[in-house]
């Protein structure tokens, strides 16, 4: 990829930090500028090498931009991808980095006034942990990132994100944003209700006998509750279609276990466990 | 503690594998025999520094060892201590490192006739993975082992053995049989059964689209089958009303998601999140 001239960051998180520090080691853009409400926070990033500089003024660091990504919380991101827009150049390539797809999408298209064009991203990756220290210049190596066109996408804006995500070591899937929002249900929004259930029904006094088996079942129930009700809340109907498949699945071992159905029982491991042995690590 | 002179382990898998090592590195005994079925997968052993020498003869193993510890599967357990117990001399401490307690001590205490004395363990350590090949000497480094004496058990065999697993490494904890069973059906088989319904239920075109999340969540799932059934089947009646606990919290999430019930959702996450940042790691 030819080095953009100004890459903006809206939000310096976990992952808006990662993104930036895969643009600077990969030497992707001439200036990475982060946007955010705190000085120290912004200065705390320039000195953890995730961005060029911070700015709390949106017009200082968009104007002149080529790229902007947002990457503020799912339910803040059509505001934020409106005011980008309301101050960017019509070169600009606006995308975000949220969980969901459809209604972000949906919102960012019919708010289309301004300059620039918007398309939908979504690198899957991430951690429990949250914040600029906990960012990676390779947190999107070998990940996958689904951008999401629409019928009103650019042709030739929607190749420049794409070549930008490969530039940051993703694979690339393309799908509508419905789509999107049906498949992460069943792969991330549903074992984050999952896990959190297991953790909260675990008994406190239980705590201490947890082993590794545990530790990682409930992993990423430590993630940050106020992002994670946006996104449940967001991706309501399709985590609660995903919810109806699991909980037939949960009677049909209970079942197994309750009547000592041996053989039911090793059909339905046995299938979590091919599921489970197909993905790996 | 002082070495000792002979330990033998039966069944040298991942957990008999990781004792032997731990055993020899920390040079806790002057011999560590393996019993096992299958002449090259004890002489692979060996060849690991899992064990000193490989046996198929248990009497050849048992007759002068001070220490047996039988690491088969869950179901195998009493009749492979009684086999031990026909062999072994009467200063000869037994145990096991079965994932259930209450049927294995149970089973082991009405089959009193032979030499030397059994006390029921549980290291709580694991993986995904199984074999000899997944062993480590370090497994049992800075985790939980349960030990549960019972009114019959001998005070000095029980100090032995707790010495034995915190010169592992180990921090012992002490409990009734039944006790570690209704701790563990919340700790480790209810999380085994909710990864593999997760996995299980994901469907196959979703699994590229799955990241760490899924993953983590999912980990345990491809764990051995067959072992698991029969852990399962044993501590069936704790392990279906930890399940219950577990379903009456997931009706609870399905219900605040369906009505958007933005409170009381982040009163459930905030919950499955604080469990989950007591353990850590």
């Amino acid at each position: 990829m030819q080095p953009l001239e100004h890459v903006a960051i809206y939000g310096v998180g976990l992952i808006g930090g990662s993104i930036g520090m895969a643009i600077r080691k990969r030497g992707l853009a001439r200036q990475v500028s982060g946007i955010g409400r705190d000085r120290r926070s912004l200065d705390h990033a320039v000195t953890l090498g995730a961005i060029d500089c911070g700015v709390l003024e949106l017009s200082q660091a968009v104007s002149d931009a080529d790229l902007v990504v947002v990457c503020t919380p799912v339910h803040r991101i059509p505001e934020h991808v409106s005011q980008v827009r309301a101050l960017c150049s019509e070169h600009c390539l606006v995308t975000d980095a949220g969980s969901t797809k459809r209604w972000i999408v949906e919102q960012c298209e019919q708010e289309s006034k301004g300059q620039g064009s918007f398309i939908g991203s979504h690198p899957l990756a991430g951690s429990d942990r949250t914040g600029v220290d906990a960012s990676s210049a390779d947190l999107f190596s070998d990940r996958v990132t689904v951008v999401t066109p629409t019928d009103n996408s650019n042709a030739d804006m929607l190749s420049k994100l794409e070549l930008f995500w490969e530039s940051l070591g993703s694979r690339v899937h393309r799908m509508q944003p419905d789509e999107h929002d049906r498949v992460l249900a069943q792969t991330s929004h549903l074992p984050h209700v999952i896990a959190s259930v297991l953790a909260g029904s675990t008994p406190a006094e239980a705590l201490p006998l947890t082993a590794s088996g545990w530790a990682d079942t409930t992993r990423v129930a430590a993630g940050d509750v106020g992002l994670w009700i946006e996104i449940l809340l967001q991706n309501r109907d399709q985590i609660l279609e995903a919810m109806e498949g699991f909980e037939s699945q949960l009677l049909a071992h209970r079942d197994a276990l309750r009547s000592r159905n041996a053989e039911q029982l090793t059909q339905l491991l046995t299938t979590g466990k091919q599921r489970r042995d197909a993905v790996g690590n």
